[in-house]
């Protein structure tokens, strides 16, 4: 099975040179990728919602158009690996999610996933030759509807110029930017 | 001012394939990781810390190693449009933003940073040429030392299965994953 057009190894390439390593990670997105347009329509333009932060939103800003800078890719962690394509006004979407149910015959996915050895013990060639190989045979799909909190775009509102740091931010946020109400830290 | 190392055109090309066109936004955003460079040492490793969600993150995914992905890109939405590029491990960072007070002598750039008119009004072939001229001299360069709260590496922990949607999810978030226990809504 071919990941949008090319061949596994082509896309472990690009994964080596944008997420810095082949991380399992992002390869079963890949898989997962392949998996969700072969139940979407052939037309559509589709945003994407991803339910972790780790690993999965690289294979998705490498195969689809959507990006976390242009905001068709919305990440909320909930820690569970999985993603849905889904359209951007009815929040009709495919999720494509792992089940953990079908990675017996896959020992080595199966320890990678569930975390059932230290990394340092871990096969990876054996571990990427399972994903290239049965990636797709351990997933699961399913229909949802997206909920309307996540389909409303967020716009920034009018501009203004926090009177304490001098840089533009949203007056939404008050009198202040978040930063120098206090609301959030990020600097000491 | 090349952006690392390769022309204003050649990165509006690359931003084009990857963000889906040529956002302003994405554009100065390379003006700011060039500076950033030239004002941190030419050894080390830097995680990067972004400010906003829109635009700027898909800069750093192009330029640097940093990628959403990888967890060495964090994004904080506190509506500043600034980033820091920062030591991993003790937080010593140099951080670029935009200081609205150098918007003066770029009145399109100023009008598009500051939301002063509606975007059909707006010149984008001025815009452009006003971020490639004199992108780097609406910056401003400070260094900073990045919050030891975001200097710590989010660890998944154990996993588990969850019973509720049988999938797997960090043991830390409770007996169902924040999903099932209604923490967080997605889906309807």
């Amino acid at each position: 099975m071919d990941i949008r057009g090319r061949s596994f190894e082509a896309f472990l390439e690009e994964v080596k040179a944008f997420h810095g390593y082949p991380a399992p990670g992002v390869l079963l997105g890949g898989k997962m990728i392949e998996t969700a347009y072969r139940h979407l329509p052939p037309e559509g333009i589709f945003d994407v919602l991803c339910e972790t932060p780790k690993c999965l939103p690289d294979a998705v800003q490498l195969l689809t158009p959507c990006t976390f800078g242009n905001g068709w890719l919305t990440v909320v962690n909930v820690g569970r690996f999985a993603l849905t394509f889904y359209e951007k006004e009815g929040g009709k979407g495919i999720r494509v999610f792992v089940d953990p149910q079908k990675l017996e015959p896959v020992p080595e996915l199966k320890a990678w996933f569930l975390k059932l050895k230290p990394k340092q013990e871990q096969d990876t060639r054996l571990l990427l030759s399972q994903i290239r190989e049965k990636g797709s045979e351990i997933l699961r799909v399913q229909e949802v509807q997206v909920a309307q909190d996540l389909l409303v775009r967020k716009r920034r509102g009018l501009l203004g110029v926090c009177p304490a740091c001098g840089e533009g931010y949203p007056l939404a946020d008050g009198p202040r930017c978040r930063v120098c109400s206090g609301t959030v830290s990020l600097y000491r």
